[in-house]
């Protein structure tokens, strides 16, 4: 989804699927409930609510569909779901997700590692994916989000080339957008303004969200970074929990708090109020008892000076 | 100092002066100058090595002294201090320290609360220090740092026009620079693109470095933002110690370790070694032992990717 005439800047929170399936505990399916209403209340318009795999490889995921159905209730929020295969887009479909996003590798050894494919499974997966949506589900939209845009923990360096194939080869495919992901924290700001730049000269209106990691705290200026060139949609999860199990070392996607924060001091609509924010916390305390959060501005609170942008909210 | 020759951004290691002065403990003379001596064979290139003022109101800072006089037998460094008052400048320029930095706060309420002085009796205090250094002391650089730039935790709003005003008077003065710092975390990168575009049009070369704290996380964003409209030189502190001990809530300097490999990732050249000055941390953990110390590069590593920037280091 791109951002509505009530915000500047859409925020998807992924820390539903990202943070939850990165930890070893699962967390029970009425908290994670009360904990996603508790987002869509703080005025989150668009959550990836879980991951479309297989309960024996992430149990932590097994109810996925039954957050899709209750989510679906809300006319307010948006409901996305992470999806590896054909098989997984399936499901999601028949639950009724509003968009899917697909993770391809742009590296291609660690798409090996991760999912056990080459790139040529991969393309001919999406393929298929995507004939099923135009057959059956025309009005789900098809995220393809790229994965070690920055460098890569196996492969270390990736060309900006290669990243730019990818994305006009899932453009090809008949993707609606394709986003950049950062998956092991390597980005720097100039890299990033090079990479959207480029992304969006080569595939236009198709190019898609970022997402960044903290693992290195270049997290906010690496969205500072593309916020210059004109990107207009975020990933980034409560307290900061997930980051990619498969990439060693690899950890902390950007909190949502901080985030909210940068962008409402600059002026941007979010539409999400901040304390309400930082209260679903308490939802997240409670299903993952133990599980360290992130964030600076739930410690800080927002400075004395703060105000939120704009009058629509 | 500006950067040289060799370095395209000037990072000003502020830790033995911010940060010690705002921990209880005092660190051990000696332990501070193996540090000191660390930080400089990291390739830091200035370095502000203490706070010129009471032993009776700081006695962490007692030793600032003998600190300049051992450093000034260095020539890699640029040895500075902090300088509140009159008596303080005396006691630096006999020393031999190469910089002094004055702290003005552009709010008045600020002001009293800190140092106990109006406006006008700070304009007369810097009208006296400037005169005392172009007598006796011609080559010492004089920098007015002024405080609570981006907002104030006692008057909250700080006006850009307020801050353009204390900067053209010290200018007026006759201060060498002038620099803008956050001192409780408020700061925006909008605002801080704001700031400084204007401080640069007001008082062209005089406009002089950045301090951002890492209070509400945006510390990184907000160096990206200044280097974006010209900013060359960088506060910064080892392991994020320190911040403003009189304003209440403010915690953590932006992190020497995050911000050179934020610089050096963007192609950036800082001079500094980011093993070395890891390994540094080693001193500042002997002389204060429990002190907890921030930075995710010390922890994370760099990436797989990374390289320094340019040739000549």
């Amino acid at each position: 989804m791109t951002p509505n005439k009530n915000i500047d800047i859409l925020i998807s929170e992924v820390g539903p699927r990202d943070g939850l399936q990165s930890v070893a505990a699962t967390m029970p399916t009425a908290l994670k409930l009360q904990w996603l209403t508790a987002l869509a209340d703080a005025g989150l318009k668009e959550i990836e609510i879980g991951s479309f795999v297989s309960p024996k490889l992430l149990p932590q995921m097994a109810d996925a569909a039954h957050l899709v159905v209750h989510m679906r209730q809300r006319r307010d929020v948006f409901v996305t779901a992470l999806v590896p295969n054909l098989k997984g887009a399936q499901a999601a479909f028949d639950a009724g997700v509003q968009k899917i996003t697909l993770p391809i590798s742009v590296s291609e050894p660690h798409s090996l590692a991760n999912i056990r494919k080459t790139h040529q499974q991969v393309f001919e997966e999406v393929r298929q994916v995507i004939a099923l949506r135009n057959e059956h589900f025309p009005k789900v939209q098809v995220e393809a989000g790229l994965s070690t845009v920055f460098g890569c923990t196996i492969q270390g360096e990736v060309p900006e080339d290669d990243v730019i194939r990818m994305a006009l080869r899932m453009a090809e495919l008949g993707v609606d957008e394709v986003g950049l992901a950062d998956t092991v924290g390597y980005a720097n700001p100039a890299q990033v303004r090079r990479a959207f730049i480029r992304l969006h000269s080569e595939i236009g209106a198709k190019a898609g969200s970022a997402h960044f990691h903290n693992t290195r705290g270049q997290g906010l200026a690496n969205v500072l970074a593309a916020l210059d060139v004109g990107v207009t949609t975020f990933d980034a999860s409560q307290g900061g929990i997930g980051g990619c199990p498969y990439a060693p070392g690899a950890s902390g996607n950007i909190v949502t708090e901080d985030l909210v924060y940068l962008l409402e001091s600059m002026g941007l609509r979010t539409g999400v109020d901040i304390d309400k924010l930082v209260a679903a916390r308490e939802w997240l305390q409670k299903g993952l008892p133990g599980e360290p959060l992130y964030g600076f501005i739930p410690d800080a609170g927002v400075g004395k000076n703060f105000h939120y942008a704009g009058a629509v909210r």
